[in-house]
């Protein structure tokens, strides 16, 4: 009995295999104006996640996308949230969240993809060259907010299934898609603990779509880097320097001292403990640098940098994702307007943050640095009193790169590029992914289509038709590989 | 003829000390109450120079002094300065300055009393126990904004001519006030200056009310300390801690560097050269400190100090106002939202300042910093690149104490308080007191009567009755000695 259940699996991935992958290829080739005319449908929407009184265009995009899921046959639950609470105590609507279904088949695997249909703020006047909501193709780019983040990924993917269902979608696939990506995902964690014996249940796969390749190669990324974030405050009564000034121990003194204390100038961090978590390099990990297509001169070029610290691709790749770092990024309290005030600032608080990676933990590394911080300030022998405090921290998150889900999009990438894929680790976190992985405990792959240069966030955001097309290619291909792993 | 000119003159001089001092106390002490109505007119204005709408009520308030000059029998030129422009572009008139001439007999001294009309902003909301135009007495307090800073000043020595022109007027008095004071006296400076050979030839003495005391004993401020404010610059591109810390060499890290190099934990300044140019301490400057009243624990109580960096009041008096010192005043360009914000600040400018004394050279201490700055970031070896810039400084002012108005306000002091006047040098800088003394080359005092604990740009301002009454006695006898040193 073994044997035939073996049988009728090999038969069914055969018939996966065996649907013309060409075929599939050209009909997306074909269709590609239908796409774009479908990204600039959607671009069209000012979804704004930051702003509440664009709140009710990002519910339309919202049923925007549940109509074009629905048009695939899919089944969508629109699950309202509860509402938000604005700093001014105003409570608004969150737009739902999607939740849907292609096709069951239980002898499948289950790849459920994850997006989000809302944007970041832009307006002409930031200084675009187009109009951010008008979807604009010039010179084989097709420019406008959220053509990369992460409405054409999204869209891809949706098109992609759709090619497929042409012939015969060779997984189930589920889809859910948020609008609040951009204001810190509110209200998704819950949903997705409360969803995780249901929704999740049987999901194999987790696809997060909203990320970019670090060159023109198509890379997958396996990791990010998580964070704690430190606040050190140092406190005395606002005074005059006039009238005070040499005669006190002043609290800003006392935080420049301790921010000077984080880092020596190579940007090692000086905080004793931190490095003897970090995960060992291996050979095999190491290896995986040398292939990664990241032109140094090229980036420092773009970002108008004059050097960076780390003079190889590798060092540069592992120092920016296998690595921790901690980087300083501002004082509360103290006198940051233009101009000249002679303010003694009372209350200071120094604010920064460690990139963490694995195996460092967010509790250890907390331990370590307020320790640290407190021995370096009795040092000083201030009279002031200090306090640090930090953020709830976030895990990194490290995949296993031999997941079955993995070696599909490889395939898949070698099959529409004809290259290896780049094996990525983010130094960002992606808050999103570590939840994902915490909660489900299922297998977590990001693998985006946005190109290196798509300006996300800023002025000029763009996909390229051919990231748009050949990714639309991409998703295709990994679900039929997937179905064969 | 000369022995006939000095007998006139001695005449004249024993004409002005026999006034009979205890009648214009006892006249003075009579007409209290007609005073505070007064003080209460001019409290109900809202001359509050910051706010360009209530401009009106500045100029209103001019008015209401130049009424009162004219009371006095005095000749009032109400002049107008330039217009003012506002950051928006547009451009709103300036107050009038008052420049007034009461009586004019060439055989009497002249002193010139300096005073200004406008208030910084309050609003009972700020957290006053009282309506902060609503002049109200409270356990022998006079509660109101202006009430100490300066329009209690400025009155105390309009009252003081009047009751003494019930006798005589012992010498010739110019009065200068201004409504641009808070914001910086705009203005006023070119006006010294055009009118330094007219107006001001012929005045002996300058005394500027704008001051309080160090306690509750009556004190004469004889010096401030100067300043020059400096600005770091520490440039790069604004980027995102995920993406690129570690990799690059961050500006906050540079500016924390420098701006920890530049005190020790002492307080200490670090900059080679600062302490060359500082006047030694002579033995009779020293014992100046020994007198002034000024309890360290009772300061450090009311303004929530844990403890000074100086044990005893004399070193503690002397590090404020004859030693120069440095305080950090904060960092623009970083974060400095509340909240957690992950970006590494492209371009951070760190503001610090150093407090003159005598006699340091504006000019000297900023090429002292900026090459200091400059040595210090080569060694740290960076790629990016720093600016350092400076304010125009301001210098120390220092009076001699044995200049004649100096003599006259010590004895008009022991005359009506019986004790010893405190020899003040302020810890701040006025500039006002440092450009009367560069245009016009006369001799300058800061005379006030405001007491230490006003709150002039706090809530709650006030001046008592005791200070505000006894502090028109003072300005009394103080005409007096005047015409006889």
């Amino acid at each position: 009995q073994t044997a035939l259940v073996l049988a009728m699996l090999f038969m069914s991935l055969t018939t996966a295999v065996s649907v013309p992958s060409d075929q599939i290829f050209q009909y997306i080739e074909e269709h590609q104006d239908e796409y774009v005319q479908r990204l600039k449908d959607w671009v069209a929407i000012e979804s704004d996640s930051t702003d509440p009184e664009k709140r009710h265009l990002v519910i339309n995009m919202m049923l925007l996308a549940e109509e074009r899921i629905r048009k695939l046959g899919g089944t969508v639950e629109m699950v309202d949230l509860d509402m938000q609470e604005l700093p001014n105590g105003n409570k608004i609507s969150l737009p739902p969240v999607i939740l849907a279904n292609i096709v069951k088949d239980p002898k499948k695997p289950t790849v459920c993809f994850y997006g989000h249909m809302d944007v970041q703020p832009a307006k002409i006047e930031d200084g675009w060259s187009t109009e951010p909501y008008i979807l604009t193709e010039k010179n084989g780019n097709l420019y406008g907010r959220g053509a990369s983040d992460d409405k054409g990924q999204v869209l891809a993917v949706l098109n992609a299934i759709e090619a497929l269902q042409k012939h015969e979608l060779p997984v189930n696939v589920k889809i859910l898609l948020e609008g609040m990506e951009e204001v810190g995902s509110i209200g998704l964690n819950t949903l997705v603990k409360q969803r995780n014996s249901t929704f999740f249940s049987d999901v194999d796969y987790i696809v997060v779509t909203d990320s970019a390749w670090l060159s023109n190669k198509p890379g997958i990324t396996y990791g990010t880097r998580g964070i704690c974030y430190f606040f050190i405050e140092c406190a005395k009564r606002d005074l005059h320097s006039g009238s005070f000034g040499g005669i006190l121990h002043e609290a800003m003194n006392d935080l420049i001292f301790l921010l000077d204390t984080l880092v020596d100038s190579s940007g090692h961090i000086l905080i004793p403990g931190i490095y003897e978590a970090v995960a060992p390099l291996t050979e095999k990990e190491k290896k995986l640098y040398e292939g990664i297509e990241y032109d140094l001169d090229q980036i420092m070029a773009k970002y108008g940098l004059e050097e960076f610290r780390n003079k190889t691709k590798e060092e540069l790749l592992m120092q920016r994702s296998r690595y921790p770092s901690l980087s300083i990024h501002g004082i509360e309290g103290a006198f940051s307007a233009p101009g000249a005030k002679t303010v003694i600032p009372a209350k200071v608080t120094g604010k920064f943050s460690i990139r963490l990676v694995p195996n460092m933990e967010p509790s250890v590394v907390e331990k370590q640095v307020t320790d640290y911080l407190n021995k370096k300030f009795t040092e000083l022998n201030s009279p002031n009193s200090i306090k640090v405090a930090s953020d709830t921290g976030s895990k990194p998150w490290l995949s296993d790169i031999n997941e079955p889900q993995y070696l599909a999009a490889r395939k898949a990438i070698k099959r529409v590029f004809g290259k290896e894929a780049d094996m990525i680790r983010a130094g960002g976190t992606i808050p999103i992914a570590t939840h994902f992985q915490e909660v489900t405990r299922k297998s977590i792959m990001l693998l985006g289509i946005g190109g290196p240069d798509d300006a996300s966030h800023g002025q000029d955001e763009k996909i390229s038709r051919y990231n748009f097309i050949e990714g639309t290619k991409l998703y295709a291909a990994f679900l039929q590989e997937l179905a064969t792993v």
